[in-house]
């Protein structure tokens, strides 16, 4: 099966190309950019040293033609322009942008500062939280792939509010990032000497993934509320963890949170739940596609605390595009994917 | 003034040396530890290379003796046993560990898991959180200074308790520190390769600074109610960060609410309220005394953040030790302590 | 084919286990260690979780039975022994140790300050530097896995000696190392707070990988003399650069020096040198097991100057050991070893 | 004794800042820079909240009529006019960068690749280099501060030129610097994803402080030929290590050698010489205006190993080019400066 990686510059592209060399049945096809046309990738990133590929021009029809998957690393604003281009070609497309994620227009300009996508684009376009969406994925001509944050956070907290357990209120989600999160453009924010040995708290209250998540969320609970969601940057270059407080509904032990945990994810291989007393770090999932949950109840203060790491490049956006690509041809959805995290 | 040091080699005793080292008043007359007597300190740091400072037993009556104020910067659990035996000598006592930060035996007992130290000592001693309790501080003859994470949190909860604005119920405080709080011992946990390009979690909701941060709450508002505290381990050496989310009594603005710490602080010289708009990061306090504070109500929420950042080991430990020296001699607080951050 | 690993649970134990996982061929049986039997390994390494690998006992009549090959990642001075015990078992030993690597015992004495193997094991241990001893290595029974620092400094200098070009004389290797390359213990050199925004020397003219060096240096020209070799640790968890400054016997242009270089390794796919004016960086081979190399002459000292990298877990240790289970085995050099780097 | 900094928001800047912030008898007057007139310094340096500092025009008769003592943080280029600009102005110019420090024009020219200053100009200028040039600096009115490397490096071969045992030829330089070096602007090099957990070489034999080492040793011995130097990058902020490979006019000891240091600099209270067997890693002067040194010799391979480190920001930068003040003001030369570096 043949794919084409469009934006395989961007760190999001380059993780693509690191996973699917290792993938049995997708072949990469062709890398595509906007701009150094015919360049080897190698030219910018020496760790392809030796490998073949070229940089092709974004040319949608030709693409398809080659390609039987299109995945669009693209910043957010580029990708819902390409989408369209490909919506009448015979190719399935997976955006791990924005774009698409958000199904009221409004929502996303409020967030975004831009122009939203045309709304039968948004119709169409099936949300790729994997573990929870499989079967509409399974059927999808064109995958929005997931955030990082709302990734980790919504695996986090889809088994309370499904088991009608939470409601939004008083749901308080702090969430701490790696710096490639913030992509391979060089700002002030992300300079070496000014992030080195830095923690720092950014976009509190006004991050673009709080809608992502809060839609997620109503469509499991009816009376889902607002979450309080603050986003930090932590000094190293992968990896995100997000620390929930939740409210319940009523009065658990830990071991019950535990089983529920245990019980809802056991057929799903990426979930990995920590046993009782012991809490992931992001260490532990470098370079894979895990998710790994930790839960404790707190009978002092009456509240569940959920922390969930992930890769942010790969269950954040790679990999579970890769797993979302499985999903859509009929693969076993682990295929390719189950390597194990580069420790230490 | 002639200072002495117990527990010189331990990571607060070399910040107490290298802050003492700049202050106009106060002289080093002697370090003391419980191994390598008459060794120089500079064979085991080498950053003290041609430091004529040598390593003495541990002896209160001589130590007395030769210095005015004695600093403690012991482990917890060797604490209470010096700080005995120095009650009855001429010798004002610093104690920098956890051993006397706790009124009640039990609460010590039960968070410490061991034998907390006679109830007279817990009774003399006064607690150092210097913004707050200059009064006392001043007429102190032992002086136990405060935990890391209780000086962020408490300067941070401050003016919201101290207005009637919380009362604890769904207070959540979410804390972050640098590996260096772990102190000078190697441990699998503070092994380079574990916990570089690693961020962590640990003490679920069972640190022992929860009733430290609770008991001096308590005095704040009567009403006063458990927290929830989570502590994280940041790759990085120096620094705490801690995100607080607080349900008020009442909506505000954020403007409201910057004013309220603004004016709670503005005789205060080591607390920095950040512009509206603008929240702090760890490395703008590196090597300071400052503690940085940064505000936002969200309306959505209908919650504060409240968000501070020190240096563990000065504001968190050594520098507001010296703060409180400085207070208890009657000279400026800030004598010796204005010296800039190193940035970057 | 079926592998054990003795020392399971220390670094290149567990990278052993990450690249066999990815191995078509090779199938882990069993894991040991000297403690904790019966226990699963993701006990100690949560990376590892819902893996089900136990930890069992040295047996080497019961590891003969099962596997293949064995896998001796185990510390200097335990290997010798080891392979002593399964000397005369039907199974092909794979020592990650330096125990086997120095031809003649009193060079081993006098570096590694302990007893060395016995003759006939040293005299019947294959010296594995894949690249350079191919032939040897397809007949092996027991195989010696290079140093780390051997392998970057030797793929570094081959080309020079073998084509005279080098003799050792004024020969400087200037070596740094990542910390994970010192194990998985804890000490003072490798505590996080020591060594995070550090950069230390070590083991200045004493590293015993100097003898291992100079001995196959002395294989490839009679005329070698000894070399100057001093180590550094750089604060990251992988990676090893070598800068090699090397008096040639002739003049040169940078273009002849790349042109006998890239000529050199044409055909092994895993040395990759780099275009003239471009010198590698440690990341860009971060969890592969490439070796690239960038060569400059300078006209100005007349001095070839070549600098390799390594990830020091993978083409250092485990990703090497097993790229010589491969040719032992008669597979392609490279099954299972062609993944790309991560990165960033 | 009024200063001004021109050039106050790079990191040379901000570390002047710093440390006259610390020095008893300097007083910033006023900060210089070439945007954001009127605005505070905090506005774009959050650790400088609360300091009462705003940015100026560079108007030089205006800053020759407020202060004493002019330092220039400026980058190399835009330094040989500013000079110029105060060459007849009632003011001491202090530059610290690269333009005034190569005496021949057209040497300027070949490395820099930009047009040289006026020759009267380079004949005025003295250079900085504390230990070894202080009657010159005592009456200079134009001094050029050494560079970083320099700084390092010259302090280190010092002894064994000035002592007629080093003549250059084979003569091994070893460079490796923080990434602070790169200064404030962000670049694809000193991305953070891009340079944490890597090590890199650059500038291989064409670093332009290449020349200025050089022209010194040529100072110091007629005999002096072209040095080996090649430049790395050390995932960390400050700190510069360089590790010297010394081929001697004659057979030595280490003893020898370290009592040649140790009298050599038993004056100079900034350079500490390690004990014999003893070697200095970067983080021991953090912070701090101290140079320490390590030597020992290889009885292998007849040559000697120096090992000098400093802060690349301090001694390497700000803190001589204030100790360099002290001297021209006939001031102690470690007023302000004798701060201890901040560990861990």
């Amino acid at each position: 099966m043949n794919v084409s990686i469009v934006g395989a510059t961007g760190y999001g592209g380059l993780e693509l190309i690191r996973l699917l060399k290792m993938h049995p049945k997708f072949t990469i096809t062709s890398l595509h950019t906007s701009s150094k046309f015919g360049e080897p990738i190698h030219n910018e990133y020496a760790h392809l040293l030796h490998e073949e590929y070229l940089l092709n021009k974004i040319d949608p029809e030709k693409i398809a033609k080659q390609a039987d998957i299109v995945f669009l690393a693209t910043p957010s604003g580029a990708s819902s322009e390409l989408v369209s281009s490909f919506k009448n070609l015979d190719i399935k497309v997976i955006d791990l942008s924005g774009d698409l994620r958000l199904k009221t227009p409004g929502e996303y300009e409020k967030w975004y500062k831009r122009t939203p996508a045309p709304a039968d684009l948004l119709n169409k376009a099936v949300y790729g939280l994997s573990e929870w969406n499989a079967d509409q994925i399974k059927d999808a001509e064109i995958l929005s792939n997931p955030g990082c944050y709302p990734t980790a956070t919504l695996l986090g907290l889809a088994p309370l509010y499904k088991a009608g357990l939470a409601s939004g209120e008083d749901v308080i989600v702090d969430a701490k990032s790696a710096v490639s999160g913030a992509g391979k453009s060089p700002t002030d924010a992300t300079h070496f000497s000014t992030m080195n040995e830095n923690f720092k708290v950014y976009k509190v209250h006004s991050h673009q993934h709080i809608p992502e998540i809060e839609q997620q969320l109503g469509i499991w609970s009816e009376k889902s509320k607002p979450i309080s969601f603050t986003t930090h940057l932590v000094p190293m270059t992968r990896g995100i963890m997000v620390t929930m407080y939740v409210k319940l509904q009523q009065k658990m032990t830990t071991e019950q949170l535990h089983k529920l945990y245990t019980e809802t994810y056991e057929s799903h291989p990426f979930v990995r739940i920590q046993p009782i007393g012991s809490f992931p770090a992001t260490k532990q999932v470098y370079g894979s596609n895990f998710c790994d949950i930790g839960v404790a109840y707190d009978e002092r203060t009456e509240k569940a605390t959920i922390i969930s790491v992930i890769d942010n490049l790969v269950k954040g956006a790679a990999g579970q595009a890769i797993q979302n690509a499985n999903l859509m041809m009929g693969y076993e959805e682990t295929s390719g994917l189950m390597t194990l995290p580069l420790y230490p």
